[in-house]
């Protein structure tokens, strides 16, 4: 293995120091023939380390919530084909969601891939080595193949900077015969570029800001995942309107704010929210994402004549776009500008009290409690990690302090997705702890019976890191949303009954007996909260919630209700069709 | 829900009973928001049944496994994007090993679809509905989207019949507002076109085979995957040459059988073996599949003018190419033709006695005795499953009797595969058992530690179904294999420590404890196998083998010892250059 001089370094050392320039230090991956000697590498570079996950999806996922904790890349290893391809949905998950990712594939050598020969992990007779490239192309942003000593290091920056500017995932394909190979060391030096230039559409948001009669703040998750979350915090202070959240941008703003008036999701949200929002004359709203999931199923009613989307590579004040503008600078310079003048407080309009669920007075466990409650468990520091399905219907009832990290993936939806994602945020948060010496915060991942079996192997990698998170798991006998949705007796919405109280012995937790619990009332769970190994988790907890199959929450209830009746007018306008139509 | 009539029938129900007429009784899959209502009309298939899966890779290996055992198309249903991109690494490995899937993917109404509406599932802002499918192109050979009711039939029909002509994998996207769409029901009466022109390619080979002086035959795995192992089997007994088989094509062939002469992989086997495949005169080759891994690292040194090469689609005599001739009709009639003519039966050369294993008189279970002491213990109608790694290196050393049937995915070589595979195999070996009677085989899963750390949560599905495999668990702690090609000590080959004691337990099985056992000896190993439970398994049972953490098989040493020497030379070839390279 040849090392650095102080003119040139093996391209493998280049591509590993630059990723930890950018802030990363965990790896995830699953190691194959192909990339060895490219993990060697990683020991050499400081503060670097591998992550061994338990397969490529729940590796992708894992770089996904790091990447969302940290703010910085996520990056994973795999093999060409068999793991890059096995990544795939994890990375599309990324790209959806606009979160930043580094996949590096290493690939055969290029000799090899110029005789198209039949190695393994190749499609086919006469293989196209570079196939898995293709397929990857919908997914990513930029990519490279490091197969020029030459350009190298500046395609290496290239691609890393399309990552940092866009937010979504990128892809590195290292040959295996350029693993070694000596690259000129100098542009490590200088780090990577990441300047753009602001726009004019400063002055026409300011004007609008002033002119307002009623104007809000409507905070979005694109405003967390292109890095400007601070700014929206000092915004919200700054400005002095009503503040509201959308499901995906939970906890960007504090939720104890005086001025916060909860989550608008269309007419998914509490009383009286809609109402509030829609009937400003200018909604600052940073960082939006209108899927089906965040918008109350398309039921935001908002004209481009009352709001000013400031998106991630543009903004749109009062219908008119200005290209070029990019969200985090943009923010930063509105704050500037914003202290030069004075504007009016504006009050937080009284919101109607919400009605009163039927089984408030219910001993057991129930939808109407228990994510609130969650809410309310959770404290500054706290990452929570909340799986699709009831879960992420469920905790926009929830009031988070300031501090709280809410994760959740409500576009993409993958399911089984939280738990890879709670690896990854755990390592992240780590990390985090010992940068800034803050010890304070718990990894929480909140997870369903049915989704825990897609990834559930990664609990094994938490095991062997160390980590202490308290897993979560709703039982409540298989795929509970599904129920709601559709067959609700259907076979097909079951699941394989696994005992959860075996899952840390499986495992290899080191004490599973003291660490497992299952709880089926409001008292018990409340109980198991207040004890030391979930107040200060020193090691890995798990808590089996038990629910009723056909508990829901009233948010899914609503959407469900709205999706159908839309089908249902539909289905009356296609009068003559025997089609059914529904689009949830 | 509509029904169908005399002269029509929902989309959906059309799709399942053409599937269902091609033998398969089992869809695999996982159950998402857009596939429900599609679900519901499996129940209107007789004898066809929903297997619900842990996640959408396992469902893809489940449905090759299934494939292979039955020779019909596997068949897996996922939702689109999230499920659909989680299979596609399995679907993959099915296109490269030609094994017959069908994947039923349900995706957004077609209005929904036009308007580019940011529905949970789909991919960024103003989403392109079906891009997914531009990803699946590399992976299959035949797609359809069914939005048409007019050509809805023809389509389905279309797709199938190129599965089952290519064998390899085919996608059915399904719109949701297609489901239940009423379709013309007339073209179910007649079973789908599967005719091919045989060609003028027979009387050459007769010709070749009358004029040789050193027949061979030599049997490779894509016999098996164009459903032509019986064909195999009698043309061996009919011609009198003596046999090879390669490590893809194992138990094609007999391999008791007088004339069985062992399995040919180039410089990776056994003494003699090489060169009484490479001297003979006439080789008449069925089924090739020429990856690395099948060809002891590319050392086959056969030459066009000595060799007869039935391929799927082609037959290559003596170097003359005669395209449009299928592997199965061309076995069929070359049979046929045969019989009309009298052939001298040839010797099977004598191979030298191959090389005593140092640690032959080892107490503890070691990698000499292991696959060849496996191969003893399976018996006509076992199915045994061997993972990528050591096992796939060491079961050509094995000799399995006429009826057991081995799988293994050799040039694909994607890891945790053989754990859903063994689903797949076992609900199949089921329904044959059902459909003929015959109830005596088992099936037998050997899997490593590391490997099954990508796809375990399978075996809860087994538990569910109440299938009974052996899961045989090869403990060497960690990637053993890959210890063998590079870091043997690195912390990247390391995995995490699970208890595999307590997996049956933490899966659901109903008597964990009598059906777990641990062995380390071959006394103790020889004992487990003599039990009741596993010469006539009635559940689940799980046997964890301890083996040394450094010992692998001869085989694997070979081809590593190969593959190196030739990164080596190239490596002096290239003097100048700092590369290094591997290519194994």
């Amino acid at each position: 293995m040849p090392t650095a001089t102080e003119t040139q370094i093996p391209l493998s050392l280049y591509l590993w120091k630059r990723i930890r320039q950018l802030g990363a230090r965990s790896v995830m991956g699953v190691p194959g023939d192909m990339n060895l000697e490219l993990l060697d590498y990683i020991d050499q570079v400081e503060e670097l380390s591998w992550v061994g996950n338990a397969n490529e999806l729940n590796s992708a996922y894992a770089a996904d919530g790091y990447a969302r904790v940290k703010g910085c890349p996520g990056v994973i290893v795999t093999t060409m084909g068999v793991g890059e391809l096995s990544a795939l949905n994890g990375v599309a998950g990324a790209y959806t969601e606009q979160v930043k990712l580094i996949h590096v594939v290493w690939t055969t050598a290029t000799h090899v891939q110029a005789k198209r020969l039949m190695i393994h992990h190749n499609l086919g007779p006469d293989p196209d080595h570079k196939v898995f490239e293709k397929i990857s192309t919908h997914v990513r942003c930029a990519y490279a193949w490091l197969e020029d000593k030459a350009t190298a290091a500046a395609e290496v920056d290239r691609v890393i900077r399309e990552c940092m500017l866009w937010s979504l995932p990128v892809y590195l394909f290292v040959p295996m015969d350029y693993v070694h190979v000596l690259i000129e060391a100098s542009p490590l030096r200088i780090p990577i570029d990441l300047q753009r230039n602001e726009a004019e559409a400063l002055n026409r948001t300011i004007q609008a800001i002033k002119t307002a009669k009623n104007p809000i703040l409507l905070v979005d998750c694109l405003t967390d995942r292109h890095a400007a979350t601070e700014e929206a915090r000092k915004l919200a202070d700054l400005l002095g309107f009503p503040i509201f959240s959308t499901s995906m941008g939970k906890t960007i703003i504090d939720e104890t704010h005086p001025k916060y008036g909860g989550v608008y999701n269309g007419e998914v949200s509490y009383l009286g929210v809609k109402r509030a929002v829609e009937e400003s004359d200018c909604i600052l709203n940073i960082g939006p994402l209108l899927a089906d999931s965040n918008t109350g199923g398309h039921t935001r009613e908002i004209r481009l004549d009352q709001v000013i989307l400031v998106e991630p590579r543009s903004c749109t004040i009062l219908g008119t776009t200005y290209a070029h503008v990019y969200l985090k600078p943009f923010l930063q310079k509105l704050l500037v500008a914003l202290q030069e003048i004075t504007l009016p407080s504006i009050p937080l309009p009284t919101l109607p009290s919400q009605p009163v669920p039927a089984d408030t007075d219910s001993k057991k466990i129930v939808q109407s409690w228990i994510w609130k409650r969650l809410g309310e468990l959770t404290r500054p520091g706290d990452i929570l990690i909340a799986e699709s399905g009831t879960a992420q219907f469920g905790f926009p009832d929830a009031t988070f302090q300031a501090g709280v990290k809410y994760i959740t993936q409500v576009y993409y939806g993958s399911i089984g997705y939280s738990v890879g994602c709670c690896l990854g945020a755990a390592i992240a948060q780590g990390e985090l702890q010992a940068e800034t010496g803050l010890k304070n915060g718990r990894t929480i991942l909140v997870v369903g019976d049915g989704s825990l079996q897609l990834t559930v192997q990664e609990i094994g990698t938490m095991i062997r890191l160390g980590l202490s998170p308290l897993l979560i798991v709703i039982n409540n006998k298989g795929y509970t949303i599904e129920r709601a949705i559709h067959g609700p007796q259907a076979g097909y919405n079951d699941i394989s009954s696994w005992r959860h109280q075996a899952l840390l012995n499986f495992f290899g937790a080191r004490s599973p007996e003291e660490s497992s619990r299952e709880v089926h009332t409001k008292e018990e769970m409340d109980r198991v909260f207040s004890l030391k190994e979930y107040q200060y988790p020193r090691d890995i907890q798990l808590l089996e919630v038990h629910m009723d199959v056909m508990d829901i929450p009233w948010r899914l209830r609503n959407q469900i209700t709205i999706v159908n009746a839309r089908a249902k007018k539909r289905k009356a306008a296609l009068e003559g069709s025997a089609n059914g139509v529904r689009g949830m």
